[in-house]
């Protein structure tokens, strides 16, 4: 077998088998394919695509590449679920309390990331001697026991991923639907997932920005856990605007933890019923996904899913004193609010850029070395649809450097659009694939 | 500039500027631009192509990446040829001293060249003494004294094209047309010619199997010329079957020498007086082709272009007299015959494996340390629509070493298909671009 002729093959829309792929994926891995064979096969797929098998195929290649994480030692169907990210998303850190407590077990492995915000593991590390590095022992301990423990990654997952996906970014083949659904799903699998729960984001903040190409997305990680046998649900979702009010690390912590009190932000909490009540069907906890979400108002409710985060952070070494008094939480020296320059409805909201605005305020990192301030960051006091006076607050900004501030302020203006016209609220979900 | 942005816009279908294929092509001659990021650009032009002032700026940056050769000291046009190769292609033996012979300057530089017989440096080196690396100066010299000259290529020609071509190569990106126009254009402009006359083959022999791509490469490499200011005309040429009789070196040789005594095989004589009389015209000696073919054809009756040849091989040190003595060529030891297993016409031969026989019998290159036997090769008896007998010779093999005789004599035997109908000639000349 030769790397050319699986790259003419590909070029010439042909379909690759098992094996080709496997040489491919492994020669890539074992640095016996140079990456230019690599890209130039990458470009092939970029233009030519793969069928629903292929990219089964790729995926499992890539997932067995490195560890593949059995969590057989947890009882029960672990329902993995994965956003495909924005600004302002909070959710994990409310579903794994939240499913937690309807008797679902779920055990998180979260990274770090790179972006606006620092990812799931950054914003736990906010509440005081929270430990995000637990042994696997002592992980499927946590979870067995408690229901739920959320970690940091660790151990060599999908190497095969990590290599592509830097190659990729640099030849422009990163915009590929089956390579995206491949390097996202087989992440998943070698996370050890029973059933898996897509968050695919659509809009201006989302890597996804139209609804259409969201939905082939969907429809190709669908397909993937079809053809590996992992039921699989992808939730198509609004991103043309933040999610919530939070945008940083512990200002986020404290929007979950009001929102898991039943009083925070409705967009927030809707998605997070929405995707909880998912992951409740695929581990066959409910028959209807109206159950299930009936079921989660009613944890949100009585206190229960608060007190499953309280139990998660006791069971990981934190101070779970931070529920009750949120000022426990790293706070910012100075906040600033930016008003409106004129009177007239939010129309539109640019999420990049007030995700951008948060990390000119320290709030994320722009390159794995970027240090982050969990405390900064900023909450959104409009949304789209929200009519405004010219003076009222559009957004409160807490900084503790001022270096950046006027930048940040300047950004998050323009990121609003302020029109005479309403204009109506975008659904918050607009379609499931399973 | 960064080359991301640019592969990014060619994978989007966009126009490069000139700066950005000069960024690109000096960034990857000088290795600051990595070979997965070209490899990836590659696969995206084939995709996408490009138009024809960026495959002449490409050109032009790959000729002026290296040496550009200044035929300033050769008074007159000089009008350079060149062939995108087929099997038993002799042409460019017969040209030089039969353009040369009618008064056009002919300085030609030659390639060996990987392939079923080696190339025509090769070929002339099977003359005993014949020495094809002159000096710079004297090479002029000869020209201008004799008017001809043909010596091996020397100096540092299109790095960047044999870059790019060694990449394209491993990364199924050779078969794009604008890529293939500017690397061949590329080597003529640094080769230093006025005007070009290109043989551009087409047919189960040839680079190009089907005539529609054939004509697009014709076109692409004539608006090439067009937007650097050469004169270029591309004569579409048929390669459903060998030139002439002869594949190998000694055995081309031998066959040029014959048709410049006019006894050559009709189809090589035809297509030697077509391309030409184009020289001649690119080269303002004649006015019209149909001008040119007759004085070439004269030069063919009276002996000059022979008596030319001679003086040629004369000034390079080599020894004319073969020329009247054809067994001073080098002779292989051993013939052999190969007969038609039954009656009928021959409609069809298949050319790459007539070449590959000659290859299999030694007279071609398998890859660059291949050592070639001048001698050995092959003369078809039978070409398209001739009328065999069960028993009649298809071929004469000349071989030294027998060990691979069998499987020569069989993959010659195979390339003849023999049916009870008889099939009409190609034309030999399908269509000139200019």
């Amino acid at each position: 077998m030769r790397a050319y002729d699986i790259i003419y093959k590909k070029r010439e829309g042909q379909k690759l088998s098992k094996e080709e792929l496997e040489f491919l994926v492994n020669g890539y891995v074992d640095s016996k394919i140079p990456d230019y064979q690599i890209a130039a096969w990458a470009m092939a797929v970029y233009f030519q695509g793969m069928d629903a098998q292929e990219t089964a195929n790729l995926t499992m290649l890539m997932a067995e590449s490195g560890d593949m994480i059995d969590l057989s030692p947890i009882s029960g169907i672990k329902v993995d679920k994965h956003s495909t990210g924005g600004v302002g998303d909070t959710t994990t850190l409310i579903l794994a309390p939240l499913v937690a407590s309807a008797g679902i077990p779920v055990a998180k492995m979260s990274g770090r990331g790179l972006g606006h915000t620092g990812g799931t593991i950054d914003k736990l590390e906010s509440i005081p001697s929270f430990n995000t590095s637990l042994s696997r022992d002592k992980f499927f301990d946590n979870v067995n026991q408690h229901g739920v423990a959320v970690v940091g990654q660790t151990g060599n997952l999908t190497p095969a991923d990590k290599k592509l996906y830097a190659l990729r970014d640099v030849t422009a083949t990163v915009e590929s639907i089956p390579l995206i659904a491949s390097s996202i799903m087989s992440k998943k699998l070698a996370g050890g997932a029973d059933a898996i729960v897509l968050d695919v984001k659509t809009g201006n903040g989302a890597f996804m920005k139209d609804f259409e190409n969201a939905k082939k997305l969907a429809e190709a990680m669908v397909a993937i856990g079809k053809e590996v046998g992992r039921d699989t649900a992808a939730y198509i979702t609004d991103m043309n605007q933040p999610l919530g009010q939070a945008v940083g690390n512990a200002l986020e912590v404290k929007e979950a933890i009001r929102t898991l009190k039943g009083k925070g932000p409705a967009d927030l909490t809707e998605l997070c019923v929405e995707l909880g009540a998912g992951m409740l069907q695929l581990a066959g906890k409910v028959s209807s996904l109206d159950q299930g979400k009936e079921l989660l108002r009613t944890k949100l409710k009585n206190g229960e899913a608060l007190a499953k985060f309280g139990e998660l952070i006791t069971a990981q070494g934190g101070s779970a004193k931070v529920i009750k008094d949120l000022s426990l939480l790293p706070t910012a020296e100075n906040k600033v609010e930016v008003k409106a320059e004129k009177s007239g409805y939010v129309s539109a909201i640019k999420a990049l850029d007030v995700g951008l605005a948060a990390m000119i305020l320290g709030a994320g990192r722009e390159n794995k070395d970027s240090k982050i301030d969990l405390a900064v960051g900023l909450e959104l006091k409009q949304k789209i649809a929200d009519s405004v006076e010219k003076g009222d607050t559009l957004a409160v900004l807490h900084y503790n450097d001022s270096a950046n501030l006027e930048e940040a302020k300047a950004k998050l203006l323009a990121a609003f659009t302020i029109t005479k016209e309403k204009k109506n609220k975008n659904k918050l979900l607009y379609e499931i694939i399973k």
